[in-house]
């Protein structure tokens, strides 16, 4: 696994804790999935609620990975474009469109509604099975 | 096509000229490649030029997609989390590694050097095969 040794050097590995610390507190990710052969990656607001990243989508393409129980990726990060630093956190699992929507804090159904309006109303479950964030080091690029 | 239109709903198309002028402005993108079987995201900093997209790598899952002239998705965006609008740019396209960086501008060159440091010295180049962006209409979600 060398490979991955250097593609993190400069970066700071958060753990899980520190990882859904910032998915609780960013408002917009990135949705990856794959349209036939093609792969596309689509922003999204979304809310966390018990390990789980929630977003509302219409009837489309992420709704179809939803409903298929695709294997997708979500990402979010931040950045400071002045000063050359951030961070970032993937979450790799399975989606599911779901109707029972119980689970989520009342702060999580306002984060939910879609900015761009338009019949958004299906309500996908990205359950996570893989989580890893990364921070650039500060400095590191600036040697 | 009637699920595509429904997806845009709420959202203005953009023109491939206003895709490649936030392209030019923004710093950081989001890279969507395949590692294995499992989708991944990674941000990375870039430049265009030539309807390319243009970042660095250090040898890691970046690098490999590159040199497999793999098909990748190359997104960036921008929000206003306090209005709730916003706008994003999907490219897709094949990637391979590149020595000749003589079609950089100089501007360019200075975008490339990776915020992360640490030995990303490959320049992999995103031919951009597909650009599509989308903007949300001012209070679409706010009725």
């Amino acid at each position: 696994m060398a490979a991955v040794d250097l593609e993190l050097d400069g970066l700071e590995i958060l753990s899980p804790a520190e990882c859904w610390a910032l998915l609780g507190e960013a408002k917009v990710g990135r949705v990856g999935v794959s349209l036939g052969a093609l792969p596309a990656i689509f922003p999204v607001n979304y809310a966390t609620a018990e390990d789980a990243v929630v977003f509302c989508t219409g009837p489309g393409i992420k709704l179809r990975a939803a409903t298929a129980n695709a294997v997708v990726a979500f990402e979010v990060d931040g950045f400071d474009e002045d000063a050359g630093t951030g961070w970032s956190v993937l979450v790799v699992g399975t989606c599911s469109e779901t109707d029972d929507t119980t689970f989520l804090s009342d702060e999580a159904r306002g984060r939910l509604r879609p900015w761009a309006g338009g019949g958004r109303d299906h309500v996908v479950r990205l359950s996570s099975e893989f989580v890893s964030g990364r921070r650039i080091v500060a400095s590191a690029g600036r040697e």
